[in-house]
């Protein structure tokens, strides 16, 4: 992905919180999987945070020495075992092999794993 | 993953559709991100749905022939090109590293990913 964020330390904690709109680019040799995806539509993007420190298994919850310390698996630091990012985004345009989304928290460069459509219209 | 799922076919296509509860065995070297997981909870877990074939761009949707084929990333297809299962499960119960949740529609020995908290109520 495409995106202004460039490090971690400029990125929001979440997308509703200011992120930027990013671009997302595909491989030519899964375009085929694009095909069906529509601006207005909201997607679920699945990154690998490849930045994370995935040794981290407490954190204090939004890097606030005021939350108490809590297991990574009740949290959504980037910094676990597995750093696979979950984000909800709308789809603004596509061009080919690429979409642009809106408000998307992780940082430029981040790999796609996946996208998946939203099931139940409140799901994020 | 413990679950009594053993093959695809076996399995339903969503959890909310029938599947059975299922164990949760995390490593001891990452038991310490789980000590903040209560039974009650509603969790977010990641899968490797290890038996996916990868190659597969095209679908038709729940597999029935009547609906037109969609791209992939248009669907909740196990076969993608990066096959991460995404289930929105409740915890049942904690037993040191396993947790027992509530239908989910991974099969048997499916490896996980990762865990994360629900931020939103209606999310999945």
């Amino acid at each position: 992905m495409e995106s202004p964020l460039l490090d971690r330390e400029a990125a929001p904690l979440q997308g509703a919180e200011g992120a930027p709109d990013a671009w997302l680019t595909f491989d030519d040799a899964v375009a085929e999987g694009l095909r069906d995806l529509h601006p207005g539509s909201e997607i679920i993007v699945l990154t690998w945070l490849d930045q994370a420190r995935r040794g981290v298994l407490s954190v204090h919850p939004r890097g606030n020495p005021m939350n108490r310390e809590q297991g990574v698996f009740s949290t959504r630091s980037p910094d676990r075992p597995n750093p696979v990012g979950l984000h909800r985004v709308s789809i603004l345009a596509i061009d080919a092999n690429r979409i642009r989304v809106r408000d998307l928290e992780a940082i430029n460069g981040t790999p796609i794993l996946d996208v998946k459509p939203i099931l139940y219209p409140c799901e994020r």
